[in-house]
């Protein structure tokens, strides 16, 4: 059985060309298009879509028959990064080692680039799966999204940068943030491999463990870390309460080691099968970039 | 058989009541959900609402199991009526007779406002119908939306606002940007009710060449009327081609009435059944506001 690297990079391999194909190269110009396949392309670690791969795998897989889900999961996610990054919201000039969407393409592109790929990863999942999986996967899909979800999160967030905000309200901002879509892509890997309702319930404690200490390891990243190391601007979030304003560097990295071992306590259950999923929950607590 | 106006008057009522429980009022303060409902629940026409409930009329009904879809198409119109009013686009004041969306919640809410539209419009089709036509709703939505839709046409309409365009590209933009979403709705509407793919064909064309039609009278409207019959700040197209700067008033009351005239065409077919679906497309050619 390959480790987690091996995983990495062939899940990466496969998921990156998947979403090559879900938004092609237009045949004549289209600075929309362009926009979507410059977010949807650029460097990622793909960790929602490796998610959602393993849990397939461990529920029995074939891994190829998740990766539609998968695609769709991370195209939310790259949607949700053009959004972010917007002027009018986090204001990020840099992101995945390139100039952020809006600075290369403009605002108006930008925001109906992000339209196009939420709406294309919904294309996506009814054109992949029979109907019933896909009505279960679209439903899973909206209810990460919305208004308990990354919209949500997201709005909190932007409403409360520059003021003062409790631990509690940051903890939920990034729950919705990330550890919500963190579930659904671990959910939605598990579906599509005819995962039991047990397995759903493990695995999404899992993954929203998992996904929330991811952020707080990014909000480390970004004062310890360097913009080569994360393809962001570091330190850009000083106008933001985050898990380090809290909790200093230690008491961080700390609570995003106990979340990565609360979610692995999860995956009891499975005794060696989740091996891999063991192993990413390490990942994520030891990540540098 | 009621005539238009009490068809209208009847599944305006029908249709905001469930637009109205589709985003429901928070029970925290949520800004993003007031801008949700904000533009959702404005004072519109429900044209495209109209469109579906009549055409599922017409292939039998009832038009009861039509509303989720007539207000998941509403739902994208009103979302994409957000983002063209954003100072990114058009840059639009006024719509529907108040303040736009990001005048009132700013430009970062708005843009996650219509994000989590366009969302809730997905998850609602989902909930709300066997999966087989879920997933057919889903696959026609995401088509008309896409590349070859409304995001396409958007995004070509700013790109070539300030500079010159051709008819041609005229007429592809507002078929994509009107067009599409109202041979959706026709269409959806059809799918509902069981319609043949003979009447999903007439359907969609009467409707394609409706919502030309629509947007012509729209251009007109923007000449000749008032802020107070439109609900918008008019002369505000004046940066842009539109019909009108191509073929004058006149021209382009001419050209609005053969459109409606080609798409009463496409109801041949159905003869008096389609009372209805022609005295729409006679309202559309003369419409006022």
């Amino acid at each position: 059985m390959p480790s987690l690297p091996g995983f990495f990079a062939a899940y990466q391999t496969q998921v990156n060309r998947a979403l090559d194909a879900l938004v092609p190269a237009p045949s004549s110009p289209s600075p929309v298009v362009d926009a979507m396949r410059y977010t949807l392309l650029a460097t990622s670690k793909r960790v929602r879509a490796v998610l959602a791969l393993l849990t397939a795998d461990l529920c029995g897989g074939p891994t190829a028959r998740a990766i539609p889900a998968a695609c769709a999961i991370e195209a939310v996610h790259a949607a949700s990064l053009m959004l972010d990054d917007l002027p009018s919201m986090d204001n990020a000039p840099l992101r995945r080692g390139r100039p952020s969407a809006h600075v290369e393409f403009g605002e108006a592109v930008t925001v109906l680039a992000a339209f196009g790929v939420l709406n294309e990863a919904y294309g996506h999942i009814a054109r992949s799966y029979e109907a019933p999986l896909a009505q279960r996967l679209t439903t899973l899909l909206s209810g990460a999204i919305g208004l308990d979800g990354l919209v949500a999160g997201q709005a909190e967030d932007v409403l409360a940068t520059g003021s003062t905000v409790t631990f509690d309200a940051l903890e939920r901002i990034h729950r919705r943030k990330t550890g919500v879509l963190f579930s659904a892509a671990a959910t939605a890997g598990a579906l599509t491999a005819g995962g039991t309702a047990d397995d759903v319930t493990a695995l999404s404690a899992y993954a929203k463990n998992l996904g929330l200490a991811f952020q707080i390891v990014d909000d480390l990243l970004d004062v310890t870390g360097t913009s080569a190391e994360t393809g962001k601007l570091t330190r850009h979030d000083a106008r933001k309460m985050t898990f380090v304003s809290f909790s200093g560097v230690d008491g961080a990295r700390e609570l995003a080691g106990e979340l990565c071992r609360t979610a692995q306590e999860a995956l009891t259950p499975f005794g060696r099968r989740a091996a891999a999923l063991n192993e990413l929950a390490e990942f994520v607590a030891a990540r540098r970039m």
